[in-house]
């Protein structure tokens, strides 16, 4: 329910203006006291809610996971979450997936359909690949085709220049480094297609927990890159999602 | 001349394997010395010689704009520039533009078709003004329709609700901000689409030069927002552009 | 006109909905393309528009405070702005001041009244002084009664010590303090009348342009205090007012 | 015994100069060597002594307790403290009660009488729920009415526009956030109440231990906000009775 | 006139209980609203008042100045200054002295005697000069004698090690440098006389402002070194007259 | 043996060059590979040779010890080390003595005499005690009086104010604070003694780890302070230690 | 095979344009899908492919190793492991060995000549070892002779300049040290041999996790020092080998 | 002379023990009180003395040189000038040159024979050109061939493979980049020859004024790279010249 029908149901004397003040305020989200599940999302911005497993303790998360149960929620996605907080979900939604490496789970009774192009996630080292595989699982969850090329550091450049056909091939490229992370400005600098940079927490020393990579990538000389926070592989895939929603091309 | 044809030339005995060689040495750029213009961009990334006016002196501008008029470009943008840089580039290109609020030159002899879906500016403050001019001429400038939507912040949001309607008919959007750079997160909470997110230096004291706007942005609370460096419009014009070719909406 | 009388209106059929999405689209701010004025903000957040003069033209200024004019404001607040923009001002509203040492222009056609309770602005140091008139003048501007205490930092606690009676006089309490910024603890620990502490850009190597003392204000071992921005006198009169206001004692 | 007093006790012969200089340096504390509890802080700054538990054994919050029983105190908060803490706590005080979500022991032997206005503290998210209860328990502790509208961060709108009528009816908002810290902008630019907003360390990477949230708040946009340590719900919840002492409103 | 005196003065009933209230308000400082000198200070902390000149205009160094000679102060140092205000000074004190290279005024109508021992300034580079010329005179305005070793950084430890004799006739040594500080740990390795290191904003890029000399000084390996702010040449001549004052050896 | 008597022998012909540069090589220190332990440290600085316990294996400081014991040495200082290791060298120097609070072991065989002045410990909070132990137990060990006076915070200035006879009393003041720190520029402002200020890591949020409390000291308002590195208190003590062996008064 | 011979290869159409393309692409590296193994590496860059073993788990050390294996290698170095992971690679190869003080596992089938020469590792304290042993073997490792000069930090000026003799005899110089790091500065004064400076994160408070001792040798007063890395001892060794490589001395 | 000779000569009754320590303290430098010069700087570390002229007055400059001149040095170097002091210089020696682009006088009366392997300057872009200059500059003046290829940063990695044939002649590699500074990693992965990085303070924003270039050459995924401070052109060259005397290779 839009705010444009809850007007257009006052304007026809359906509703009175109490029960259309009300009615925006109730708009579908409900009110755990400690969370607000916000089902007007998926409409609102095109994506489930999606829950931040972090910090949430597992009565937190059995409390929002029931409650969309309730409200008959089909595909949801938990994050940076533990197999405890899996079992419980598994008990609601038996269906539901675990993925160790990147501690996901997911629910998918009604898969989105991969209808869209090609997202490949470029990594620099072997270490990265849990933030990595965030972002292939939340793409792949949000219905794309999603392809992994791992460890080809700018270190040894012919191991990325040896498959420049996944640059050409893709609608949006992912591209995951620690360190220094200047593979987002050699992958940048080789494309005309948006690259979305998540710098990771991987290294030590100066690498400062990651900020290192993130002002590194922040700073490319390649442009048309943008740069989400550090190891947020979610957030990568859903804004890869979102720019190749935009272009419909399988 | 791309890698391919060179190797199929030199496959047909058309070229030896010591001019092969020297092709891909001498493949389409130029070296000034000062400079090494790649004539090989447009083809490669799909973006015109992008000239960055900070830190080059006059004669340096001079001289790249010259060469690449000897090489027939069309279309070029200097960024970053001054009055005086653009009394040079007008003797070379008579037509060049100026524009003094992001100070930017622009060549469009042959100018990019504007075929391509909308591109909306949202800025917190008044004060933004030239980050998102840059962002907007640089989006023009590459063939887009660009809206501007400015003086937003958080702190009035009835400004920004008003405008819904520019959220929704665009297909990407940038968002301008400075302080604590709020409006990122909440502009990213409106929509599924893309979200490029320019922090600004304006402000004083603990926005750390712009730092503070940066990190908020980073930080944001809503996914789908990817973030270019301080004050970077032409970065976010020129990814929104690669973005938006994506699409090919109108 | 708040949104419950349009939605009223809208159900008397006074309006129709293409009417009442307007009028909530267009309640009252006015865009000047530059800068959306908001004018509604009086009744919203009691306090007249505000206009943050640093990083504006001279251009913007006057449209800004001409559209005001003409829109019958009668108390306005420009910061951080010149004697330039002053005579601008003074041009619209012939009885417009100017603050030299904080560099504020005040119109106050139909002043508010001084009927709250006593804020005092305690200073560590004489160059302090900016901040604290800065404070001073917005607070006295917003209808406050206003004492300075000037130069009692730390080093000298007797100086403090010698004026408690200003402590307990006050509702409200503003510290501005550079350097260790220590004078916030200190009078936080002597009071429980709310404190907000102002740090200062003022001092020299390892107080990072004000961050020391900001960092040293909000780890105050004295609770009861809170921080605004480095050399946000403006917020802290603003703050000072809000808090004042709840208390309606003289 | 105020300073006063013992002057008048001097002047009238009652008390020597010695007796004088003495009960001066002897004012209502009491040195335990590892601390020294300052009995004249009720009086001083209306609110009894603290105990701060982070960094203390159990040897020394037994000591303090003791001596504070041994004195007769009523009202008690031991802050940031454990279950083998509490467990110490009700040996001597029996009723002692424990908040494990927020870690604060309350004893309340003679509770303040809550007879003031309103405040409400707004979370951004789920996981910020520890340090608005400190913030809670703490006000309530003091003799505050509290709301809690939690889960409601500016990536959700509606959420919080839902719950307007808080912002309208409470004396003090506090606002706790996380991450890029926005909804304290987004609640001050809705409200002419004080805003205490407290950032917190919740998120990762570029959060910086909540560095970035507290940046955010300090830059805020909206006016008329002040700020508190990072996780420091404790601090908030006691400004905010500093200020609704002051109003009086029930 | 200590309070002490004026409890005694009480006792005998030579002051009533509001003169004595009185009398401690207004011990020995004097408000000039901009500034409250504290005359009280000499006695209290051995030190005549130093004047900051740093963000004073000139009209408020001569108020204070002017003050002072009211007060018959003899000796007075002004720091950071310029040559427009030592002429306002000279005005009021014929003799006054002016060290351009530091930029301090002095005025020693009565000397302090130089019955003190030996302090001895070094420093790494020549560039160092105008800090450790304030330290220079700031020790000597306070009765030191004062040698200088300066250029004497540990990139050419023979020039240190030639100078060996100072080290031992000294009592305390100031250490001024900037770039990598590493002399404070050098000198402090070869004496257990007290050392005052002085980091300097000389150098660039990863110096940081002097932020990276004075980490590295804090982070000495060798023990017995305390650390001023950077460039604070005055606070080590004031703490090296401090510590030089209990030896008593001449 | 002294580099000047090497000379004199070899002068004399009781050594030969090949000799006395062997003499110089081999200054009474001993390389045990991992440690190289510097007898001439007593002569050249004063002090004995102190072990850094934090990172040494039990192996390396049972061999150092144990070397020392060898070379007869009498008094000995591990800090930051563990009951394990006080186990070892209670088998070596069977009257050693464990300090658990700071974590120091002591060898006293022949002890310093305590012939000079006294020193006080101010500290601003009971969590403090680990670190100004740490400087209590160095400076008595160095042979020097000291006296404690713990958690006089500013927040509850009259703590402070009741021990002034301390202040008066004592040669050296060491003032021991985490948080904001700004007890260090209270006590110095209300002395003409030297005050080593030692900023500690207690505290949480914006405290950083004790860089926010470091900082305030260095920006002390009061001259007269010289800062060590955080939860440095035995370098506080070491240094103590030789401004009072300076002054010689008991 | 180089990209010569391949395009020699083509030219004398012994391969087709496909397969000189193939063979581009699939020079010799093999991807494990978690990591790409650069057998091209030893050839291109010198040195045999070493494995970062921080953040790698155990099946992917024993996937790597195993494939070096099936490939021949015959020299293998695995930095920051575990015994467990030299168990696995103890399995394949029986001759590896590992150092517990730097947690190195080398295998050295046939090891590279020691026919270089000197390197010498200079450590400021015992607690460097770790980071110095990790130079030492990475270097002996690729074929130099190394030798130690350990806990010769700056405080005891003597014990550095007794072992200057192994600054004579060195081709290149490691300098190892945390805290103020000064001991590069002062080995670089000393010699025109290359020193390469390797910060420690050894320290606590103000040593900020090695990043003063890093800022201290990147603004070393010595020219010719280069910096790796906080604790990077095997890019230090490793750096080392190649200047070493280059002098071709024994 | 040096220290073995002079205990020769006092060995040999040549000279008395005063005579020794008097050469031993005063071995060729000479104090000009604001300066020390080491005349035993060139036989000491191979390198004639540097002045850095930053910060010097033209006073201080002329004074050095011409004392210089008395010593009759023959090879001078001043970095970071001006000018005018050029002008002074070449009052003293005519044959003195300026080169405007890095600031650098060179006086070459007896100019370093070239005969050493070649050093190439590689930069990421043409505002680099200052900083890269400087490296030239210094390498020619100590007797090396340099190569210029410049404005080869990785956006346009063709730009580099193109002039792979310098990396292969080279002995050592100089790479001087701003923004990101990932020029470094991918020259750094194409050899093993020893590069030296030299970050610049190119860029805006996030580039806090080249550190973030400097934390991405120290965080370098390519092994084999040392780092020099932020625009330390000079320390580069110098740094490359001992690496490059060592190989004696033409």
């Amino acid at each position: 329910m839009d705010i444009t029908s809850i007007l257009q149901n006052l304007k026809d004397g359906r509703i009175s203006v109490e029960e259309a003040s009300g009615q925006i305020r109730y708009m579908p989200f409900e009110d755990l006291k400690y969370a607000m599940i916000d089902y007007n999302r998926e409409l609102r911005v095109g994506c489930p809610e999606v829950i931040y497993g972090e910090g949430k303790t597992l009565e937190q998360i059995k409390g929002i996971v029931a409650n969309m149960a309730k409200n008959k929620a089909e595909n949801i996605l938990v994050t940076r979450t533990t197999k405890e907080a899996y079992a419980i979900v598994k008990e609601i939604y038996p269906n539901a997936k675990y993925y160790p490496v990147c501690r996901i789970v997911t629910v998918e009774e009604n898969p989105f359909p991969k209808n869209k192009g090609l997202i490949t996630v470029f990594s620099a080292g072997t270490v990265d690949m849990p933030v990595c595989e965030e972002a292939v699982v939340t793409a792949e969850f949000l219905g794309n085709n999603v392809e992994r090329v791992y460890d080809v550091g700018v270190a040894g450049l012919h191991r990325l220049l040896s498959r420049l056909d996944k640059v050409k091939e893709s609608n949006v490229l992912i591209v995951v480094a620690g360190m220094e992370g200047a593979l987002a400005s050699v992958v940048g600098g080789l494309t005309d297609k948006p690259v979305i940079a998540v710098p990771t927490s991987m290294g030590y020393g100066a690498n400062l927990g990651g900020m290192s990579a993130l002002l590194s990538m922040l700073n490319s000389c390649a442009s048309g890159v943008g740069v989400v926070n550090i190891d947020n592989g979610f957030g990568a895939g859903y804004l890869a999602n979102n720019i190749n929603k935009l272009s419909g091309k399988l």
